[in-house]
């Protein structure tokens, strides 16, 4: 037995959950908040109960070391070496990681040097890294890339229509996001359709405040909706999605917005269902203000809807049919009315929803045997991939 | 009887063609080209044979009082007034032209106000209006709008998930184009299909040099790849169709690149095929290096079959269903391998094609009797649209 931590570290927070390994069991889990902003928050779930503290976390390498003595503190753990293995999300991997890896110190400074394709995040996950690889020398660190599971995509999904020199100069093309929890759930998907993986079509719609789908072949991901970046495909809670790019040196001129950066911030952050609904990015705002008739909430939440219809279509003539769509992450898992109208709109594919089935804690098919395209909700869980990527290379 | 002209005036070009009415017999045609540039270039077709010729033309009021001499010296007129009717295309009609108009002082400002939406157009449509209202005083002038045929769109179309403001005051929405083609041949379509359009759901694919596609639910436009400007929605030519926004500043960071239009002119001018194949933006010449082995131009023609695939995948799902796909423009009437690349990819969906119809002049529907979902070739005819508007608005 031992003991393996999974890090998901964000450019100002990072989430962590401990599991007793080959066991699977969780043992304690927590996030750290507000890193490098004053009042940082520091929370522990552990033995029922949740431990917050409040003080000023300067960086990732401070944050590491309080939850570190959280751990010693709260009894989790005796000595730091009990931690045999840390496992890091890392968003970008760029065409460099195909599958997780054993961190080393040159995978570490790799890591580093994708920063341009994830300015905001993998010096966060590098920042960590370092961390546990100071405070733990012994322990095995692995790395796991959430672009990874999308290095099988063909180059006429991950090639964009632009001069040749930008793919082969600049490495712009469509990485993907998600990874982790693509496969995580096409896998279980798989054994509730009592297939394996290898015989099955599935599009599998991650729809969280970021959302993104993919359509994965014989359990290979063939396309996905995210981008070079995270902005692209559906539109989100506070994203934009694909845009008539057109719209930008308008929107500049009429705004007085000098730097394309600005521009591109408000479609990555005030955009989507916020910039809609004028009010929200919680899907859970949208639905009670269209209960209430609100004509904006209602406006956010058809046009959300619609995007991710044109995705299920557009992946449905990628794989030229599927099997099954599966819905997983926060608004997938959780939202019956989300799943009703995207699947109500799609019957003349051959999706059909059971509503009996179609419940808060659904987790399996929900579609009617009847359903040429069964529906299915699964909850994903990254951190276990995470964990059991670590103990698989442990060995 | 009659004579009507319809006029196409592009940055630097027009386009135009001579009818008789109502019979809409083609007297004459002719394109005038490199307006504003050295040794500009006008040729009428008349009577079975090309007169061309080069000389200077400095502006669009300049084309038209040539284009109408030529037809005075070719004697295909004796006096200008025989001309009763001009029908002009204009590119960008706004929110304001739902349908084709009469003429006033009033509209044609109207239309030059609209040269925001279109920089390059607007501007030649209202000069070649304004030369031939000078010219006619008597005849009837129409203006028809490229975007008038897509106003039906609802707002879950039409509406971009970007803060409200860029709609409520900077008018950003989908606008989309090539409607008169659109509206035309979805006509043509119903009549092969023996059915009223009220009665169809259609996906036309207007793929010439630009490519735009549309979804038709009992006649009326309800969604459309082009966008706030003709650069979105699928791979064209020589543009890049949709996009991650985050890949422009990227890019003008890695290029050096200062000025955002610069970029966004790249994408309208070398991207598509002219980008991917680093050699052309022409169908066929991708078509001859494909057939000889040219990587290159494999990906651009793989590319550019995968993009149209997606969007008749996402408009299957916009309608929930259709009867038909129906091709047309350039590379739509006349390419047999661009079409039996796109449909037989999507078998799953019903869509089948003939091979024995699917040739060169095919007019009509090219399916199988057994295809769920009809294919149709229909060349269009936008000038004839034209032509007819002017006589209905001449009643």
């Amino acid at each position: 037995m031992s003991k393996t931590i999974a890090i998901n570290a964000g450019s100002s927070s990072l989430k962590w959950q401990l599991y007793e390994m080959p066991a699977e069991t969780v043992i304690a889990k927590g996030l750290i908040e507000r890193i490098g902003l004053p009042e940082s928050v520091s929370s522990v779930s552990f033995d029922g109960d949740k431990h917050v503290t409040v003080k000023d976390i300067h960086n990732h390498t401070e944050a590491v070391a309080i939850l570190m003595n959280d751990l010693k503190s709260l009894a989790i753990i005796d000595h730091f070496s009990e931690i045999t293995g840390t496992g890091h999300r890392v968003v970008a991997g760029g065409e460099l990681f195909k599958s997780s890896v054993l961190i080393t110190d040159e995978i570490a400074k790799q890591i580093e040097n994708l920063a341009e394709l994830a300015p905001l995040h993998n010096p966060a996950n590098a920042a960590g890294i370092h961390a546990f690889r100071a405070l733990l020398p012994n322990a095995t660190h692995v790395a796991v890339f959430d672009t990874a599971f999308h290095t099988t995509m063909p180059p006429v999904a991950y090639r964009y229509p632009v001069p040749n020199d930008y793919y082969d100069k600049y490495a712009v093309r469509k990485y993907g996001a998600h990874g982790t929890s693509h496969m995580y759930v096409s896998q279980k998907a798989a054994e509730y359709l009592g297939k394996a993986p290898e015989e099955l079509k599935l599009i599998t719609a991650h729809i969280g405040n970021g959302v993104s789908l993919t359509a994965i072949d014989g359990g290979k991901s063939v396309d996905t909706s995210m981008g070079f970046t995270p902005l692209a495909g559906v539109m989100m809670g506070t994203r934009t999605g694909d845009l008539d790019a057109s719209i930008i040196p308008y929107i500049m001129v009429k705004t007085g917005i000098t730097d394309v950066n600005e521009l591109i911030d408000i479609f990555n952050k005030k955009s989507g269902l916020a910039g809609i609904s004028g009010s929200s990015s919680d899907m859970r705002d949208i639905l009670k203000g269209r209960e209430e008739g609100d004509e904006k909430a209602t406006l956010a939440f058809d046009l959300f809807i619609n995007r991710i219809q044109k995705y299920i279509g557009q992946y449905l003539a990628v794989l030229n049919g599927a099997d099954a769509v599966v819905f997983t992450a926060g608004i997938g898992e959780n939202s019956g009315p989300v799943r009703k109208a995207i699947v109500d709109g799609l019957s003349w594919f051959g999706l059909d929803i059971d509503e009996s089935k179609n419940i808060v804690g659904a987790d399996g098919i929900i579609s009617t045997a009847a359903a040429k395209v069964k529906v299915l909700v699964i909850p994903t869980d990254e951190e276990l991939v995470i964990a059991r990527d670590v103990e698989k290379l442990s060995q």
